[in-house]
């Protein structure tokens, strides 16, 4: 069951879960590639302890060969190397209301790093999956209690998503080994779904003939409307553009202040369904949009660069907002009402930021 | 004016300084050097971008000679690479009730990261302090609005704690480049002192003859008792010590649930009076303490390991305690009123950690 807030204030529960899961400063939207440690991060038990020189993933259920690979061996495999833009499935969930009691997040849980892995479907075929396989199960280390239910954070991929050619093995993270808490020694790399599919810390992998029922497949991570709504599976990242906010904060309220004059303002987009086509920015809190000018795409799996100058003359008060509109046609929501569901998933309404212009 | 809460809810304010500034995750104090990216932050305003190939610090003020160094000039300098364990000074506010209105740390502000930089010392001789400096001045890139007045972070030191030999302008985090996060391209590290000292993204050096009478010095960053009281400077860090939450989370309480049997309780402690000669474990709420056993410290400026094998052997519900007492004689408070002040500074009361013991 999913609990309610319908108040601005915030349970300590909350603020528990927005202490440890690191948000990304959104000024560190000017790095095309997010420097290590200010990629947001979402931990749902402890990140676990784990011994690189005896680790092994086992590759199990319905193969013909399960496997048992060392680290070694991974990284003996041909490598990629690819910046992912990752996107927090409860992004925006603050703004909701009534709010569902969970991680926080407003605009912050996001990132882009590059990661270097090795493709995942090479090994899958090695194993020699079987007939009746439909999805492939991936569990990670991290342990402990969810709605009640005692488990390892594990999640399925639908076999022709795991089959993906950039589906990946991950061991490093912006050249460098991953850090502890980015899944250390070896995490599912999954480009275009939200983060909640990357599993980090893997502790196995296994073929199954099933749909996976897990808390974290058929209970969370779904769009719902009722709590007796079954759903469906939260997957790819919607559009979604965020910016610097300018000029510069208050240490409390974060209310921005900013001078009169030609000011650039920039960020970033990125969509799960295509490449960005179009970031529109408004000064005027969404009554009339103008088309920004767009960057080229960090790789094909990162997010899109895009600037507009604000021509910022009257002092006041304004609240500037950004959308964007991908390939597909989708385009962000306005109102947050048009995509509230029960857990606060894949909440993509346009960023509003107030600032006052002097 | 510092803002009061007195329920367990918590502001937007309060939500947003704790998604930007990141936690240590308690797991993480397992690792004697806190790997990157999981050290705590707290950043005022926001990150600054800086361009390190003009970067120049000057120093200036009272001095005979005004220096500006380039970052080239600084790594060209003596290199000493030293852990230091640092620890924000609002660590433990959100335990105070009332409890003052910022950012909400329980018990995460914490990180020993191994830091390379040149002493400041020397620099400071070679630009000559005039006879009447009483004070250095440090000033940051980063700029925004505190206490309704805007500035640029900056805090002053004593002359004679500026020039002890410790104190570093520290260019690299881990042997890494500093992340922006943390100060690129130039910081202060001053060991011993709670973390607001460390000035991040030096602008510039300025020796004064006049105490600082800045934002940051004067009105904040003071013991306390009321608005009224002029109140007393926060400097060195108090005992602490924190163990590794045993057993497995739940996710959104973060409640712990451990399994009957020997459990191996570890953590870290510090202080910045003197090493720490002592470290308590209590079961049973603090009624009972007992020693455990201690570890070498992780260099003089570091953390220091602590374990304790707990035979927990009845099920039922336990509070886990630990306590740190330093080579000067100071032991940490058991109780959070005996620590209160306005600010929410220095709040070193003992941790506790609720456990369900099955």
């Amino acid at each position: 069951m999913v609990k309610f807030a319908t108040s601005r204030e915030f349970s300590q529960e909350e603020v528990g879960l927005a202490l440890r899961n690191h948000g990304m400063h959104l000024e560190g939207l000017r790095y095309p590639i997010t420097p290590i440690g200010m990629h947001y991060l979402l931990i749902h038990f402890d990140i676990p302890f784990i011994d690189p020189t005896t680790y092994e993933l086992p590759i199990v259920g319905r193969v013909r060969s399960p496997l048992r690979l060392s680290l070694g061996d991974v990284k003996a495999r041909p490598a990629v190397t690819m910046p992912v833009m990752m996107e927090c499935a409860g992004i925006g969930r603050a703004h909701l209301s009534p709010r569902p009691v969970s991680a926080p997040w407003h605009d912050e849980a996001i990132g882009c790093a590059e990661w270097t892995g090795t493709p995942l479907r090479p090994i899958l075929e090695e194993a020699g999956l079987l007939d009746d396989v439909a999805e492939i199960l991936f569990t990670g280390y991290d342990r402990g209690i969810d709605q009640d239910v005692e488990q390892h954070y594990e999640r399925s991929l639908p076999l022709e998503e795991a089959l993906r050619n950039e589906v990946i093995l991950a061991y490093k993270m912006n050249g460098q080994p991953l850090p502890p808490q980015h899944g250390f020694p070896l995490r599912l790399v999954v480009p275009d779904w939200y983060g909640m599919t990357s599993v980090k810390w893997l502790k196995s992998i296994t073929a199954i003939a099933e749909p996976f029922e897990g808390v974290q497949q058929a209970l969370l991570y779904r769009y719902k409307q009722s709590e007796e709504d079954p759903g469906t599976p939260v997957t790819r990242k919607y559009p979604h553009a965020l910016m610097v906010p300018p000029g510069i904060p208050d240490y409390l309220s974060r209310t921005r202040h900013v001078r009169v004059g030609g000011i650039l303002v920039e960020g970033r987009a990125w969509s799960g369904f295509g490449t960005v086509e179009r970031v529109e920015f408004s000064s005027d809190g969404g009554r009339t949009w103008a088309d920004t000018e767009l960057g080229e795409p960090v790789g094909r799996y990162g997010w899109r660069g895009w600037s507009y100058e604000w021509e910022a003359q009257k002092p006041g008060e304004y609240e500037l907002c950004v959308r964007a509109t991908d390939a597909a046609g989708n385009r962000q929501a306005t109102n947050v009402d048009e995509v509230w569901n029960v857990g606060g998933y894949g909440v993509n309404m346009v960023q509003r930021v107030p600032v006052t212009l002097s």
